[in-house]
């Protein structure tokens, strides 16, 4: 697997505000999408991991960097690239392009938390490993 | 309590989309808060109920009347009342306004579920007697 | 072209909610996806409508009906085809599938606007033509 | 007029997701309500802005630090105050409370644009002078 994973994102109008643009928050709908299948082709699946130990993965903290902006019907490509994985936390880096223009890069760094108690967690066993095999 | 129940809505960027008026689907929202401060105003709070009994409303059916748009920084409100009582659903009226416009209505069948299942069941009794009561 | 468009849509933590399942609302955003795809495959992209005319497409009404629940990962399948084409409105029937499993129907009527004014306006013509012969 | 602005916001499921707790995106639309609302105290309107002269503000840059999840019927308290401002960019502190519980702080850098082209243009005069006022 390639070290900088891609995935494509299609604007629609749910995705767009009365400015004509993509609404701020969305990007952060657009790189998930990009780090849940940068996950699945990892093999990991987030709805077999609640179900099979209350695990799911929570955002911890994010910077955003928003240099330009895409409207309706535009096709953007997410790049993600893990950063770095630790103990209970995975960093990532992602960025949002549509064609040559970068328009927006983001540090995420994501941990594990129960989803009964909100509580933290380490990171499974295997999924930690996938990650820094990635 | 009234038979008819009123909620105020402002509209926000994040409702909007790029044809300049409040995105169709977030009507849907509005009208779910609509719903929700009626039951709160009844006693009813959803997160308890999932707590208590793994119970949760879901929609079973729904039609929309989409007559006039609202706009960013539109104050609208939000106008809830109950048709009818089941074992297993209850029928809401509801419609939003914008001073002597009105802007949509809607029909609403809700059900409950068990949470761990989405499997439909009965109304608790409480909640099936405070909304008759209405 | 064929008389009924599939587009897939995949559920990710976004459309989900407290309930574990889709929200109800986010099956809107899902058909619109679907139109909007069926639009493209036939030459109709919507921006380029709002660049050339001010013209954009809004939801005038909408019936519902929802049958079980997607939950996260699910990967579904949207199904639309045009039921009726009018002077300044077109009807669509939509259904959102889970492998064999119908999850949700839908009846749409849209209509176009002045995105200056949102008042009501025609269909262009070669739209028309285009969603007739569809 | 305080330095800081208190703006209460309710979880309602649509901020929800299949975790039990608010989407992390959603905090961005909340930030946005405790921004839009500390404007509207100061007597700035955002549709009129566009209204008048095609103006609306958009964000350049943001940090954020998730610290607690907040769940459905929770109410929250959006603390907004303005860090600094420049020729065309104000930066905002948020922050999102749950009683005496911070869940979430947020650095926000927003710009104006020219929303027919999307291109940035200074803050109107009197924007600036009610923000440094503030």
């Amino acid at each position: 697997m390639p070290s900088v994973y891609n995935w494509p994102v299609r604007v629609y109008y749910e995705d767009t505000d009365a400015g004509g643009i993509v609404y701020h928050a969305n990007y952060l709908k657009f790189f998930e999408r990009g780090r849940t299948e940068f996950l699945r082709a990892l093999g990991i699946e987030q709805q077999a991991l609640i179900d099979a130990g209350h695990t799911a993965f929570v955002v911890r903290s994010m910077t955003l960097d928003y240099r330009a902006a895409a409207r309706l019907d535009d096709e953007l490509c997410i790049r993600t690239s893990v950063a770095k994985v630790g103990g209970a936390s995975v960093q990532f880096l992602q960025e949002a392009w549509r064609g040559e223009v970068l328009l927006n890069s983001a540090n995420v760094k994501i941990g594990c938390v129960d989803v009964r108690t909100t509580r933290p967690r380490s990171l499974p066993d295997d999924v930690a490993a996938k990650m820094r095999a990635a």
